[in-house]
């Protein structure tokens, strides 16, 4: 068994227990690992670190991943008070509560300058990385598993490397990764991608043996989220997204079968790329960050011939259908560095169509994403930037309401800024939907408040910009000292509505 | 003499009146021209329009250019009521003024997305390219003068074509120009540039003869604009910079010989880099928007071994130098398309060194360039986001206070953002500099305030600050009905001091 999972003999005397290999951390050391959503992230290793801390070993690090990773890491980690400092996305509730709480330092990453930053320095230096394996090739190559994120970069920068080989993944991943680091500044290279479907590296990332440390084995799945069901505001979306796709067609401003497509994280994202099954569009390819239940639906019913990302992202469900039909997906699917799959370059050169969810979005466009009442940490930007901003057009769905329709994601002036008017171009809710190219602000005011706001909220937005537009200055004319005033009446009030 | 300046015979017959060119145009119209700064931009007719709509004749246009450009474009036009819609940058005074009172729709865009929106048809279709010329090539290529901009993709795009041949413009500008225009998605290839220095392109702008409607002559020189004197406060914002990159090179994160540098439009930003005259720094390179007088004192002084922009933005002295001495600066200096110098693709393979200047900064990092008191818009966020999005990493600088201490340009929350804590790396003002790199934003806010606030705010913001960290959510911690209280009181009071 092991046979095909360590091909170098010589590795085979790096086995040990997680336990053994836990006690290769010490106190102050910052640790890049594995893993984006909870896929491809090592388990054992940070379930046998966090049981050492509770028998009062101390050790706080500063914890580099992809993105956000499982409980048996970001959870465990958390709880017995292990990371100090955290980079550079999460969706963990008890990681979330620790940095809203103030207890850990978290920053919020744009997650294509993670990899880099690892490389250029700006982390200091990295002590330890820890990743999960399919497999090791006989020249000590580690083939990840169902993610690739900043594995490659924690592995050419790190002093020590410990392997997690992880059983439970089917060796039919092998050939689905394609590893590229590009070289720093100033002898960086075009990255050769002009197809999503392009492959331009190896399928395993190289290593020095002699760096790897400990070879922990464990058989622990991934603990993947559920997807919530598709719902009628979702189908909503899906719609006039499609639409308006059908329109820019017909306006020649795009090919028939489109360009690439890229989708955020989590279940409205799915719901939207869901929709596209039902749609007429043919031979569609994705130049995306997480592949997901729907996008197996559009391979299986020929609508998608290639879907390049970073990492399988399904739900239980999703995780079965892919281990059971590894071989299938393979011939679809590519996982590339997370610097790759969200690099600015590419994106820009593949004309990529950025579809990402909006916490709330103000009346002149600005998107935020992160933080709730510009205060609360909700899971961080992602990926969102590095796709929006190079798009070939930028599109962000949002809900019309929250909190049974006590919280308006219209707003006047959003209490956080991820993406700002000169990056967002298209606005959709259940509402409809609001195409903002060429538009001035006060024109896009009135189109996102007619098109995209909750019927609930829109003559209070409405009567927010006339009086703004009585102001002196009327270029994006605002009532300063009520631009955050629905916010503040939620935290006040509980709701967003005048009483 | 015009036997150099159009070099294709049949053209000839199209050298008319600068009124029978203005006669060309329609009410309704949309109109790109060249110019980048006050540089290279159509004179003689937008003159003539305006003299022509000043008759009685209705014309309105939706006007498209590279950046701002002189009053005989942007001026003329504006005061003539030519311009009902205007994009993408502006800095004249009537056409700001009239942007502010609602009087004429105005959309902030990335300069990088402008060549790429006229080509993909998002800006409907481009009825008439003016364009400024060096000369006409036989072929019928247009060489461009002292700025490149959009010219290319409006020569490209539109229905027809009027060009001002400009006998101010020496001969010698002649090879200093490498026009590319990558083709659209899904046919894009990698951009190959992988030096500053590399030329990619053709020295002039390919354009089918058909389409040039009119020639017009001309010899009206370039209005340039002043630039300040350096002071004290830009000395030591300069001062800082060199600093922290001699740090940034003996902690091996970047080459002895630095990246390439941009440096944003202006007076500080001249000073800046002037700054680096004085520097152990040698045989740097520029990848940046526009060549202002301080980098012909780099190149003069050998420190610079060459300047990649799209146009020459010098003040009136610095115009009379670069002509005189054209020759040699023709050598160390390269126009490119704005696509291409601003592009985010070419940006992060150099790894540019992003330095820009900023209206506002917050305490968290977040950066306003382009609306005073959020509702004013100043001139416009230009390739400032192109850069520091894709930089190696960006630094913003500003004079702490402005309005005679009355305005503090570190605040509790800018009223407006156009580059996201995500983007902002390094803050320097003439009291310091904060290297925000690593840090969760209440690390930023302390450094922020102590390194950079004047003395007269830093109470008050750490205050603010105090107050803010006892409210239930810590990560980002604001009190959201003062957030926007500095700006609040300078519109009631005439200053952000509490009296």
């Amino acid at each position: 068994m092991l046979e095909k999972r360590i091909r170098r003999a010589d590795l085979k005397d790096k086995i040990m227990s997680a336990e053994d290999a836990a006690m290769l951390f010490e106190d102050g050391m910052t640790v890049a690992t594995s893993g984006f959503t909870p896929a491809g992230y090592p388990k054992e290793v940070p379930l046998a670190l966090a049981k050492r801390a509770e028998r009062g070993d101390k050790i706080g690090i500063t914890l580099i991943t992809g993105a956000s990773v499982g409980d048996e890491l970001d959870g465990v980690l958390t709880r017995a008070g292990v990371i100090k400092r955290r980079f550079p996305y999460q969706t963990h509730s008890d990681l979330r509560d620790s940095i809203n709480k103030g207890n850990i330092y978290y920053q919020d990453m744009h997650l294509s300058h993670v990899p880099q930053y690892i490389d250029y320095g700006f982390f200091g230096e990295i002590h330890i990385a820890v990743v999960e394996a399919l497999a090791i090739t006989e020249e000590g190559g580690i083939i990840p598993t169902t993610s690739v994120g900043i594995s490659p970069h924690a592995i050419k920068n790190a002093k020590k490397v410990i392997v997690e080989i992880n059983t439970s993944q089917p060796m039919e991943l092998e050939g689905v990764h394609d590893i590229y680091i590009p070289n720093k500044p100033p002898n960086r290279e075009p990255i050769p991608i002009i197809h999503p479907a392009d492959r331009i590296g190896t399928s395993y990332i190289p290593c020095d043996p002699d760096k790897i440390k400990a070879i922990v084995i464990t058989d622990k799945k991934d603990k993947v989220r559920p997807l919530g069901s598709i719902d009628e505001d979702s189908k909503k979306i899906s719609g006039y997204i499609i639409e308006f796709l059908e329109h820019e067609v017909k306006m020649n401003r795009m090919p028939k079968n489109l360009l690439p497509l890229q989708s955020g994280v989590g279940s409205v994202a799915n719901a939207v790329l869901g929709g596209i099954v039902d749609s007429k569009f043919e031979n569609l390819t994705c130049y995306t960050e997480v592949i997901q239940d729907a996008m197996f639906d559009l391979i299986d019913e020929g609508k998608v011939t290639v879907a390049s990302g970073t990492s399988f992202s399904p739900s239980e469900e999703g995780l079965k259908r892919l281990i059971k039909n590894m071989k299938h997906y393979a011939k679809h699917c590519i996982l590339r560095p997370m610097e790759i799959s969200n690099n600015p370059e590419v994106t820009r050169r593949l004309g990529v169509i950025a579809m990402n969810t909006a916490i709330e979005v103000d009346i002149y466009g600005h998107v935020n994403s992160t933080n709730i009442m510009g205060s609360k940490m909700m899971n961080g930007i992602g990926g969102s930037g590095d796709f929006t901003r190079n798009a070939y057009i930028s599109i962000f769905t949002t809900v019309s309401t929250a909190k049974n329709g006590d919280i308006s994601s219209i707003v006047p002036m959003v209490s956080h800024v991820d993406h700002t008017e000169h990056d967002v171009e298209v606005i959709v809710t259940e509402q409809g939907i609001a195409d903002l190219r060429g538009l001035s602000p006060r024109e896009r005011a009135k189109k996102i408040i007619k098109n995209c706001a909750h019927p609930d909220y829109q003559h209070v937005l409405m009567d927010y910009l006339k009086r703004a537009e009585k102001e002196k200055f009327k270029y994006q004319p605002h009532v300063l000292e009520e631009a955050l005033s629905f916010h503040d009446r939620f935290l006040k009030t509980g709701s967003m509505k005048i009483k």
